[in-house]
């Protein structure tokens, strides 16, 4: 029995001069008491061991996740095929710990050989750049550890997220409403569904949707997949979610979705929810709100707008003409992650309403955690609007962001963020080679690179196929380069292009060219 | 038109002294290019003061959120009412931002305001402590800013959730099987639904639940409120949720689990999936699995485990009886980010399964991610096995501390909690005033105060009433004194009492004598 008692007491690791978790209020107290074997007079925890780690640990983040991560002559990201990566990082996890320096070192190999979205040249996705204000409110949401459910268990928390909530409402335009942070975009565009189902039928809730009719959802081609993942999820079904079509520039064609809510309800089936885009995925088109909200109020449905792209575009003077009418619709998904740069996840859904509808499509009144008798007004315990249990401060990392720059500098970011856009378009025309696929409305970009082998070659098939096969090319050169990272994609037929998508003040001209410099040198040879 | 960029450049903060985001390459270029009123020449970051800012945050955080919120002496939360703390917070977001030194004083504030769950003496919930590899794993995270759904994106944190799920699965037992972490423990237990669906039938995500049988989840009384959440919240309804009762120590009853199973068949309904629960969220109970997968085998039902919280018994040898004959089940919910301490959210859902079901259930296929021609293996592209789209790294957090510790000590340390847990027990049976609610079984302890006024009631519905309302009220000195915080509640009509939840080896014997005392003091004039 002592032998056990002594190993708990001296741990277990093989590098002894180093452990965070050892007895560190030796000697011991007169009469240890032993239970299960454990002496217990003592906690584990060492905290100038535990300080000098983090210390060390954020030395490195401060050289390799910060520095390096923003300078623009270091790679993106290190690339290795998976095999070869897996034996970098020796993966397996063992019945012996490994010593502080090893673990500094497996830090330091986590970074290098991962993506770093803060890199001036990461354009890959609807998220890029460092945002030191929002980055550290989330060390501390880290740090401290909490969840929202209850006032009391995140006072502080409960309180901002309703202060950002009422502040983003009234940027929408709405004159009361109600909201929650959710991790990601899909989940918002979830609740979405489920509170405008929830709406038109309560008991849903309740007994399920096998004695309703067929309900029916309406949502652009151009959507985001979350839509259908979330009718998959939610027992509607993919194929009661009715794709509408869009002009070529990818916008909903309101006449036609007129039409497709006309069929749906010919069929017997009852359409109850309406999704717009304020930034599509892909184009970065929006919606014609307007137009979707007339046609919404005659049939009485839910007008959702998935605005977790363009909501952005509601800070800027110049630009939220693009999301014209969002004041008459029902609920927004607004990711301030994305063009507004909070850290990930950052992701608001928002919904109009004075009746508590979030509370009662989602409560289940845990007594555990919603007590009646609190000693405060129980009305700031917010859990129960999720179907999450934990929940993560995120809103922390918006509200101290906005403070720090305030509504006047989130403006200049977003108004920066396209006229950068406009000067990469206005590069792309200019160059031989290069070709838009449409002229972009917002911070996404779309276009050809075409080699010099295949400019002469008419506009038909053979191009087409060619032209194919040149973006993923490019794209293998770049990651293995580490100079960049763009993405491509196909799309209604065409054949692949980049979509380059420009967020992050850390972005210069230079950058622009450089891609498209860039571009032209990993693919001429094509 | 130059007032208007000189603003841009010059920022537009009123602290001119400190700012993160200004014009840094000065003197701008020859022939600076001016889009849109911008000038786009240089970058707005400045890494010198960026860094400047961090370091300032992390000495605060240092001092603030790691050694004074791991102090014993200290509060584990400054507690104000709403209306004072949004007076203190300031919580209006304005037009002009706030200088650096502003924002530092809202960082010392949000975490002197917040509930620090790492302090010694948080025992109000199923997560505690402070885990310093873990965080150091959140603090890349959140740095580096990477979303897991491509390899291209997370080439790093692809291959470690791969690993840590297949280590996880060693240690469940099973030969095989899939996974992916979830943004807390109800994801998980609804990704379970979804599957158990998508099993019975698969055109269900297509077609929906319309003309579908009527669908029936069994779980017991006991169980988490996310089985109800998920029910209502994937179209098959609340009333479709049969609990099943359990015995007075809170464990699902076989016998009657097989009755509500031949019940909801006598009805005409389909009874798909069983949730069987490891730890129950109130009294730490652990149902019978074994006798519950037997009666699954026997009806073809999808047997789930929500061991969200009692998941982390399996690392321990003299523990993972209560277990035994989880090696059967077809999926399980467990979270590292509760007893083992991994830093909020770190929640693996992991299912037996070798077809693919996971991907076959959620997958949407968006071709802006998941291209098909892209020069590395897809399958390493997991993000469509989510129903989320961007997803963070939380299997870092878990892997890292893992590496750090090693089996054994991840064992050491759910021994020496549930020891402690033993402990806290054998204390409340020695001391007055202090009853037990029942013999626990896990690292839950509930019980009763009864101040001295009470002592000599006898046993019945006066004795109750009173009884009821001592534990909120000791709730709310503690609260407000800020020297410990522990849950209480009410239970099947008993009166309320104190759940008590020992997870972190920062604690100590001393502080289980602390909290039985301080219960003591504030309350034994009640």
């Amino acid at each position: 029995m002592e032998s056990t008692t002594e190993r708990h007491l001296n741990g277990l690791n093989s590098c002894d001069s180093q452990k965070l978790w050892v007895d560190c209020r030796l000697p011991v107290k007169c009469s240890p008491v032993v239970t299960d074997s454990f002496i217990l007079s003592n906690p584990m925890f060492d905290l100038q061991a535990t300080e000098s780690f983090i210390h060390q640990a954020m030395e490195i983040i401060m050289e390799e996740a910060v520095k390096k991560a923003t300078d623009v002559t270091e790679k993106v990201c290190e690339w290795h095929f998976p095999e070869k990566l897996k034996e970098l990082l020796d993966l397996e996890l063992r019945d012996e710990g490994e010593c502080e320096s090893e673990i500094l070192q497996r830090c330091r190999d986590a970074i290098r050989y991962s993506v770093k979205s803060t890199h001036p040249r990461f354009f890959n996705q609807l998220f890029a750049g460092m945002e030191p204000y929002s980055l550290v409110a989330s060390f501390i949401n880290e740090t401290i550890k909490t969840s929202v459910y209850t006032y009391e268990m995140a006072p502080v928390f409960t309180l901002m997220e309703d202060a950002l909530l009422r502040k983003m409402i009234e940027v929408i335009g709405w004159k009361e409403g109600d909201g929650i942070f959710n991790p990601g975009g899909s989940m918002s565009n979830m609740y979405a569904v489920n509170l405008a189902r929830y709406r038109y039928c309560p008991d849903i809730k309740e007994v399920g949707l096998f004695s309703a009719k067929r309900l029916v959802i309406l949502t652009s081609q151009e959507s985001h997949y979350s839509i259908s993942k979330g009718a998959a999820l939610l027992g509607i079904g993919t194929k009661n979610v009715y794709m509408v079509p869009c002009d070529k520039r990818g916008k909903m064609i309101p006449s036609v979705l007129e039409e497709k809510i006309k069929l749906a309800k010919s069929e017997g089936a009852v359409p109850f929810m309406v999704n717009a885009t304020a930034g599509t995925t892909v184009l970065g088109a929006f919606d014609p709100i307007e137009e979707i909200a007339d046609i919404c109020e005659k049939y009485d449905l839910w007008l959702h707008v998935d605005a977790c792209w363009g909501g952005a575009a509601l800070m800027s003077k110049k630009h939220k003409h693009l999301l014209k009418g969002i004041h008459r619709v029902n609920s927004v998904a607004w990711n301030p992650h994305k063009m507004l740069m909070a850290s990930l996840q950052c992701s608001a859904f928002l919904v109009r309403d004075k009746t508590c509808l979030l509370q009662h499509c989602h409560s289940a009144r845990a007594s555990y955690l919603f007590q009646q008798d609190k000693f405060y007004d129980v009305s700031y315990d917010t859990g129960d609007k999720s179907v999450q249990c934990s929940r993560k401060p995120d809103a922390f990392k918006f509200w101290l962001m906005w403070k720090a720059l305030g509504t006047t500098e989130l403006e200049q970011r977003v108004d920066r963020a396209l006229a950068m856009s406009r000067y990469l378009e206005q590069e792309i025309r200019k160059r031989e080679g290069f070709q838009l696929l449409m002229e972009p409305v917002y911070a996404n970009v779309c276009f050809w690179y075409i080699p010099p082998s295949l400019r002469n070659l008419p506009d038909g098939p053979e191009l087409w196929e060619k032209l194919h096969t040149v973006a993923p090319v490019v794209k293998e050169r770049m990651m293995k380069k580490g100079s960049m990272m763009i993405g491509y994609q196909t799309h209604c037929n065409k054949p692949n292009f980049f979509r380059m998508v420009v967020i992050s003040p850390q972005v210069s001209r230079d950058d622009m060219d450089f891609v498209l410099d860039e571009i032209h040198n990993l693919g001429k040879d094509l």
